[in-house]
């Protein structure tokens, strides 16, 4: 008896997949539930479209625009059940896994958990720097950012002003890339208008990358065209170095040099959700290993799928890259052999076809490394990225309302909202004030 | 000197206001500031369009939807500045007010602070009932709502179920009767689908309130309109009776009768946002005592605008009503005031037109007291509510956005939106895994 209320199986196949991102999502929607009951477990009810997380970070969408909630979106099919819910723990012999609210008993389970941010072991950096990688995320960087700009308009002390005034952005990947753009863009059509009384060319942008290239996996073109677009926009760009501690006031680079900002944002690293219980063999570097038909080693009956999958194979000797299309590719594979199996037909390796990579860097600055080695830049590339974008939203209400926030966002060169929600400063409203008793 | 990197109001009068509500809003928005100097404190960098924060609660809309970013509303304005901070006293002697980050000097203030919630010094209530007086009031009633929800399907137990289906609503006046028929609509047309595991017609809406009537202040038409919708929509009314107390489990009321419940919203009192400093004279019952210049008593350069002023005349010999078109008009008029001082002209006093009262219970469903003793109720009620509000949204994109968003919920009987973007289970990401060194 399972203690979440859902209805037993009957003669059907249970398959529970814990995490509704893009591999989760692609896995139940293409899955024949004629065939099979599927269980969904996610510690949020909805979907997150992270590539655009930063967007919502800088204030040029909304939250809502990058969530699909996940009742919703399979409202339609039959015999799927979602449950709020973290996984805590898997019982492969025993064939269920733990939560919060009790155990939950599996024919198959499918991890598709993702990653989180890792600050490798610097808890200084992981209290205060700010990661990006979820929408509460999105959320407070974007109230710090916001506020950090009002706290620059209510002191006169000019090192604690330049202070405020310096972000700086740990990691060249897409996301940083996309983040430092994105505030270099609202430096400069936003904020010069919005605060009159503090000269916004004092705003530094440092983005700090390990190696010695922007837009790791890229092409090189792409690469160079990412550094020659921010260099132009006015980022500062170090290379071939790290952070190394963080105190909230002080940033300090491996190679000793120190930056006083208020602002770290932290998209270097990720590690794997794993969920402890399977054998040890089965992981690998914070990895499920899986084979070409998507099952973790050594089980017959556990899946892996996206960025918490590692899968080598001829193509990819050092195993796939971490990227939405990987997901969506395996969720989809893996659903189509279970819908194969049940009609009696064969199953098929999994195979990546790699659709390119695509990054924004600013208003008609992109770049697009396509198939058949075609690569774009400037407004091409932005056209395209805008598209694709849109396009792979969840649900037309999401579609409509970014498409017209950045329209009017692109003819207005304004930003549709700025609001700190939850301001966290000192003079915020006190919660312990319960209110006298009047006459 | 300033504190907040003001610069100095030279030869012009400066002008400070506290609080960008509607008084405070429509107060900067007439002033001509080429006359005076206006600087804006709020303790939020948006205005709020608070007759609308039932539906942000509720996931009619979204919460930016009823911001309105106050600088940017104010860009084109000249000599404006505004300033993220709590007024925290007034020295009236020195005319300065004091802040977070210093003080801030003064020739004329202008109070439009508001009210906030008032638990008449209930500590328990205080810490386990559901305000809705802001934007983040709004936000985390609707996180608790769909979380409460999503616990219904986590647990077998029928006493446990039944307590979680249960919403009490204290307060039948406006918020309290929108709220309670928006929860209704929400399981009417929504929930059903979305929790095919859970029969939602468990759930119970229980709005408590100690007259004997709702909507106190409108007609005893609208008033029994208003009875009668929730009645037909299965809202259980309980009046003459009052919340006595709420330990998070159980409510108790005044009658001694208990409900078993997850979720206590209040909508009952309120009390004036007062700042200490002014005589006391100044202040009755938690408002500023105002002449029909809107100067608070025994001052001449200090003025209390809206909710938190207290002005008699033949017409309200109780005090205004309040609402934001008390709110609006005074802002308008103190406005006019100061801009025909400049001109040497003479000023006017405050004269209230009472354009109203509205009401939204339903789809199709509201009372509208207009002027001239027309009452309607039904469809025609319904859409001059809907007219009125799109009307004084802040903003194109507010007014854009909210009506795509009512118009597909009118067509699709859907909510847009139904996100817990903020967790607080006990299955959430816990903060303190700072990650593992990988080799």
């Amino acid at each position: 008896m399972d203690a979440v209320n859902l209805p037993a199986p009957g003669s059907k196949t249970r398959i529970v997949v814990v995490g509704g991102g893009f591999a989760g999502l692609n896995f139940v929607s293409k899955l024949d539930t004629r065939a099979y009951q599927v269980v969904l477990l996610d510690r949020h009810n909805y979907h997150t479209f992270a590539p655009l997380l930063y967007q919502v970070a800088t204030a040029g969408i909304e939250a809502p625009d990058v969530c699909g909630p996940l009742r919703k979106s399979f409202r339609g099919k039959q015999d799927f059940h979602f449950r709020m819910l973290e996984a805590r723990g898997i019982d492969p012999d025993r064939r269920v896994i733990r939560t919060g609210a009790g155990t939950i008993r599996y024919d198959h389970l499918v991890l598709a958990t993702g990653t989180r941010a890792n600050f490798f072991g610097n808890a200084n950096v992981a209290a205060h720097a700010l990661p990006l990688k979820t929408v509460p995320d999105a959320r407070r960087l974007r109230n710090h950012i916001f506020q950090t700009l009002e706290q620059v308009d209510m002191t006169d002390d000019p090192r604690e002003r330049e202070r405020l005034m310096t972000f700086v952005i740990v990691g060249g990947g897409p996301s940083g890339v996309e983040l430092a753009g994105a505030l270099s863009e609202l430096r400069r059509h936003v904020l010069d208008r919005d605060y009159p009384d503090t000269p916004m060319g004092g705003l530094r942008f440092v983005l700090v990358e390990g190696s010695d290239q922007l837009l790791g996996g890229f092409s090189e073109k792409s690469s160079a065209d990412a550094r020659r677009n921010l260099e132009e926009m006015g980022v500062e760009l170090r290379f071939g170095t790290l952070l190394s501690d963080y105190d909230g006031r002080t940033a300090t680079l491996k190679d000793g040099s120190t930056i006083e900002t208020a602002t770290v944002i932290w998209g270097a690293g990720v590690t794997g959700e794993i969920i402890r219980g399977l054998g040890e063999g089965s992981v690998t570097k914070a990895r499920y290993v899986i084979d070409d038909r998507l099952r973790v080693r050594a089980y017959d009956n556990v899946y892996a799928l996206g960025d918490i999958a590692f899968l080598t194979n001829d193509s990819w000797p050092k195993g796939h890259p971490g990227v939405a299309q990987v997901a969506i590719q395996m969720g989809q594979r893996l659903a189509r052999n279970f819908n194969a199996l049940a009609k009696g037909e064969p199953t098929r390796p999994f195979v990546y076809f790699d659709k390119g990579n695509l990054a924004i860097i600013g208003r008609n600055r992109a770049v697009a490394d396509l198939p058949k080695n075609v690569h774009l830049n400037g407004f091409p590339a932005w056209f395209i990225w805008a598209f694709v974008h849109i396009f792979y939203l969840i649900g037309w209400r999401n579609r409509l309302f970014t498409f017209l926030t950045w329209a009017s966002n692109y003819v207005t060169y304004n930003r549709a909202v700025r609001l700190v929600l939850e301001p966290s400063l000192e003079n915020q409203f006190d919660p312990e004030r319960v209110g006298e008793i009047e006459e």
